[in-house]
């Protein structure tokens, strides 16, 4: 590099760095900017002491300018139709005028905050359209990282105007519990099946659903859509009632041939028109609220202990002792405690 | 009270004292002497701090002792029969020259320890035989000291010589949970009904069961049990594998005629034989033994920040925070926790 491109390249980067300050990251967001929010959100996923620094102060900023949206979580096996769900779903939102941000969570991605492309490319009509924002997975090591990223997400999403932000999850592991920690409605997509249709995906995550979407209902499979919606259905009134008293539905519909996507969105707005009314929208968000500042105070007590180095070695001596049948679990974890409390 | 009787009364006291030395009490349960083994397990509940130095020496003096058992917990909704079954099921194992204890954890219960009357009457046959020690649930204010003071109850159980340790649950609420990580056969009791009897247990309990019995087989509700036994034999083939390569049974059982009582018992034998040939009957206590102590080590981590009394100032501020929208729940979580570093 000679000098001349030396010049250059250093204007260049003071000049991203500038763009990349608070304030002109949250003017870009206020005006729906999608650059902004997306570099925002890759601020987000730093892992920089400096980008923490401006991250935190741009979600502080953003917070008072949140809340206003439908947070819709979207969970199914893979091979049950999420993308061209959502891409469907997304197509019929933006006719009724809507902003609509997509954000996908995947604690055992590997992708980087880059990789845009993956998702953009299972989702390519819909990612060309303006009102669109869609984000790929955020990256993380922990499921309580990747937590925190994902709902900062969305409330940048919300402070830039959109109204109706779709989280979709892979359907194995443990995510569906945390995006449905952090939803104002759980969907799960399933596929009509001879019965073995419940294998693949975890026991619980049906309770958890607000709808229930019997996905490819069109041409020879329409009779057994229909089956399987009614047999869910049935299933459904064996779990106990919601406290929010909303009962939840089971639909089928056809990304293929659009048919049932608006129904979805009218059982979507019914529960929202509902949990207003009874008040359960708010008292679920706050309850969530308080749910992520108690995992998150667990998560730092936890690594205060568990990385302490001198804890580390203690730690192997008390397990050992505790697996020969020397020491009661207990014992070890009040000895562990104290020597903890005298080392910290 | 006078002199005289004032010595009398001292005199005892004194004598008292004595006999609960953990010497005296570990002498006693070696020996399998029901008293010695009563008062030990009133140690292990009592909140006097000479009675934990004493209790905790006595758990450590018995551990090599202990093992030896197979550790079957049983839940139901109340209305199931368990009482019946116990008896019936503990009447059995007496005729096969088997000792038996039976615990029992209910952690809503506010019973003292003293009020042994309510589970005799409840079992009065197996409560008059020899060869049977029948406890309690313990009291506690926590799920936590619950399952302490039950663990170690099973071990001072099997160090004096019981060979199966029958942990009654009551069948609403979290102990299931808490007794399926601290037993090795997990039994759970059924009614036969006309689909609703799935109201009642909770989510999930099922998936626990390594066997599922159906209650009340006989008179004319012989044909509905043997239905719902094919009904939840089926279900049962819905959940994923067991790592420990054990399918969960269905049967039936009557404690009225008796019938199939030993069917049952044969049921966890083979279970037992099964899973100690494979590795998993070893493999599974060894990860309650970790379990239990990374439980303990959370439970006392999270009590030294939430009874922190400075922080319990800042933890309100904070929260209010969070619901009013000013702060992000991770953000809260961050400052509640440095604030914490600097006042502990």
């Amino acid at each position: 590099m000679n000098d001349e491109q030396l010049k250059r390249w250093m204007e260049k980067r003071k000049q991203r760095k500038e763009a990349l300050t608070k304030d002109n990251l949250m003017e870009g967001i206020l005006a729906g900017n999608l650059t902004a929010l997306s570099s925002a959100i890759t601020l987000l996923e730093s892992n920089l002491p400096q980008d923490k620094v401006t991250a935190k102060e741009l979600v502080s900023a953003c917070l008072p300018h949140a809340g206003n949206s439908i947070r819709v979580g979207i969970t199914g096996v893979p091979g049950v139709g999420k993308s061209t769900f959502i891409e469907s779903f997304g197509m019929h939102l933006l006719q009724e005028n809507k902003k609509v941000a997509v954000l996908a969570i995947d604690p055992s991605s590997e992708k980087s905050g880059g990789s845009i492309l993956g998702d953009k490319t299972r989702m390519q009509e819909l990612s060309q359209q303006s009102n669109v924002f869609i984000r790929p997975s955020a990256a993380g090591d922990s499921l309580g990282g990747v937590a925190r990223k994902t709902r900062e997400a969305i409330f940048l999403c919300e402070a830039a105007g959109f109204e109706i932000i779709l989280i979709e999850t892979v359907g194995v592991g443990q995510s569906e519990t945390v995006v449905h920690s952090m939803v104002d409605f759980f969907l799960l997509l399933m596929l009509a099946g001879a019965g073995d249709e419940l294998q693949g995906i975890k026991r619980g995550i049906m309770e958890m659903a607000d709808a229930l979407v019997i996905t490819k209902a069109d041409g020879d499979n329409i009779k057994k859509a229909n089956l399987a919606r009614r047999e869910y259905q049935n299933a459904m009134h064996l779990f106990p009632p919601n406290k929010n008293e909303w009962i939840p539905k089971a639909l089928t519909a056809s990304s293929l041939t659009n048919t049932n996507i608006d129904k979805v969105w009218q059982t979507i707005l019914s529960f929202q028109n509902q949990t207003k009314i009874n008040g359960w929208f708010k008292q679920k968000r706050q309850s969530q609220d308080k749910y992520w500042m108690n995992e998150s105070l667990k998560e730092l007590l936890m690594a205060d202990f568990f990385l302490n180095s001198a804890v580390k070695d203690r730690l192997k001596a008390e397990e050992a002792a505790v697996l020969k049948g020397e020491k009661s679990s207990f014992q070890s974890a009040d000895d562990l405690f104290e020597f903890y409390k005298q080392n910290r």
